[in-house]
C-alpha cells in the first residue's frame, strides 16, 4: 500500500499556468505536496505557474500530468470530489472539515485520498463527480457563492492543517472493512467489465438514457466502500451471471 | 451599541488595488460586509480593486476611509490582530477557529469586532498589534508560511461562516462582565490620558525606552476587557493620583 503523507490534489483541466501556480502555493501553505494535473490546457510545465507558486517549487516540481480523471485517480483508495453547485447524482455530500477528519485517518491507516477540483468556471462535469465516493462541499455565502481554485484548495488544506491529531479519533471507522479498500482503479476494472457484459445484453436501452444509465450505475457502487475483496467478489458474481446456469 | 451582522475587516496600508479587490470577493464568498482600509497606498477608490472583486460590488461600495489605525478601530469593542509572526508582546494568541466563535458570540451580544489586516509583506507593526486584545495566528505549513491577505482574509471569514450556531455556548462568557465592554476609542482615550500625566511625571526614562515603555503599558490594558464601567473607574483613579492627597 502506498504510504503518503497528505492527500493528492488533482486538478481536472485547470486554465491559466498562473491558477496553477496559486495552488501550489495554497498547498504549499498547508502543508500538501503531491499535485496532478488532467490536461491542463496552457500546456505544462508553466514559467507562468512556476512564478505564481511564490516558493512552493517543490510542488510544482512535483507535478505529474496525466491524460485522463480516471488515471490520475487510479492509484486512490478514496476520491472526493469538490463542487459548490447542485448535483443530480446519489452521493454523499460533506463538508471540508469532515472530509479532511477523514482523509487524515485513511492515509493513517496507509490509504491514498485524491481531491477533485474542477475548472475554474465550470467545475467538474457529471461523469467526473461520478468516479468520486463522497462530494465536497464549501461553506460560501450565497450571494457570492464562486472561490477561485486556489481558495478552494486553500481551504481544504487548512482543514487538513488542522485535521492532525483526530486521526485516532476516526481510524477504527475507516480501516473497519475487513480487508484494504479498493483503488479507484480497481473499481473502474470492474465496472468497465460490467458495462460491457450489459451493453452486450441489451441492458442500456433506450440509447439516449445510456450516459445517464451508466452513471447512476457508476454511483451504486462509488458510493460504496468496496475494499480489494469485493471487487473479487464482484468479479465472481458478474463471470457467474454471464456464464449462466451450469449444465 | 451598534449592531453589526459580521466582523468588521480592517487593511492596515495595503498596497496593490487588486489585493484590496480580492479581500473584497473572500469577504463576499465567507458573508463578511464592512471593509475599512487605513491609508492604502496606491489611494482609494480603485477601479483595480472592483475589477478583482469579482462581483462582491457591495464590500467595495461600502468600503471606508481612514487615516489611522486608531481611527479605524474606535467604535469596536473587541480588536483581533492576524499576525503570523513571532511578537514579543504579552498578548494571548488563538487560532482563527476560536477567534470566529468568539467574535460570533460578542456580535450576537451586540459588540463590533474588528479584524486587523497588515501590509502585504511586513503585516502589522508591533504598535498597531498593541492595540488589539488579541492575536490570530492562521495555521500554515513552516516551509510556506506566507499567506497573501485575501487568502488570510477568506479562512477567518470561513470560519466565521462556520461560527453560526455556535454563538449560544459562547454568549455568557462574553457578556458576563456586568457593562458593556469598552470601545477602543474609550480604552485609548483612558491611555493617552495617562501617558500625559506620566511623561508630565518624568516617568518614561530613558527616553529611548519610552516607545517600549509605552506599548507595554498599553498592552496592560489592552489584553484586559474592560467595561465601559472599568474605563470610567480608571479615569477617577488616575485624577485622584494626580490630585494627589486631599488636604
Amino acid at each position: 500500500m502506498p504510504s503518503t503523507a497528505a492527500p493528492t490534489v488533482i486538478l481536472v483541466e485547470p486554465q491559466l499556468g498562473e491558477n496553477i501556480g496559486m495552488v501550489a502555493r495554497a498547498m504549499g501553505n498547508m502543508g500538501l505536496a503531491e499535485l496532478r494535473l488532467v490536461r491542463p490546457r496552457d500546456g505544462w510545465p508553466s514559467e507562468k505557474a512556476r512564478a505564481a507558486a511564490s516558493g512552493a517549487d517543490w510542488v510544482i516540481d512535483g507535478a505529474r500530468l496525466f491524460d485522463a480523471v480516471e488515471a490520475a485517480i487510479a492509484d486512490c483508495h478514496r476520491v472526493l470530489a469538490t463542487s459548490g453547485r447542485e448535483h443530480a447524482q446519489a452521493k454523499r455530500v460533506i463538508g471540508p472539515r469532515e472530509a479532511m477528519r477523514q482523509a487524515r485517518a485513511r492515509i493513517a491507516a496507509g490509504q491514498r485520498v485524491g481531491l477533485l477540483f474542477g475548472r475554474e468556471r465550470v467545475g467538474l462535469l457529471a461523469d467526473e463527480i461520478a468516479l468520486a465516493h463522497e462530494v465536497v462541499t464549501l461553506p460560501v455565502d450565497v450571494r457570492l457563492p464562486s472561490l477561485n481554485l486556489a481558495q478552494a484548495v486553500l481551504i481544504a488544506g487548512y482543514e487538513w492543517l488542522l485535521s492532525e491529531g483526530d486521526e485516532g479519533e476516526l481510524l477504527p471507522f475507516v480501516t473497519d472493512l475487513g480487508s484494504r479498500p479498493a483503488t479507484a482503479e480497481e473499481t473502474a476494472g470492474f465496472l468497465a467489465r460490467l458495462e460491457t457484459e450489459l451493453d452486450a445484453a441489451g441492458f442500456f436501452k433506450p440509447e439516449h438514457k445510456k450516459d445517464v444509465m451508466r452513471r447512476n450505475l457508476r454511483n451504486i457502487f462509488a458510493r460504496r466502500d468496496l475494499t480489494e475483496q469485493d471487487v473479487r467478489t464482484l468479479h465472481g458474481v458478474l463471470a457467474s451471471l454471464v456464464r449462466g446456469p451450469r449444465r
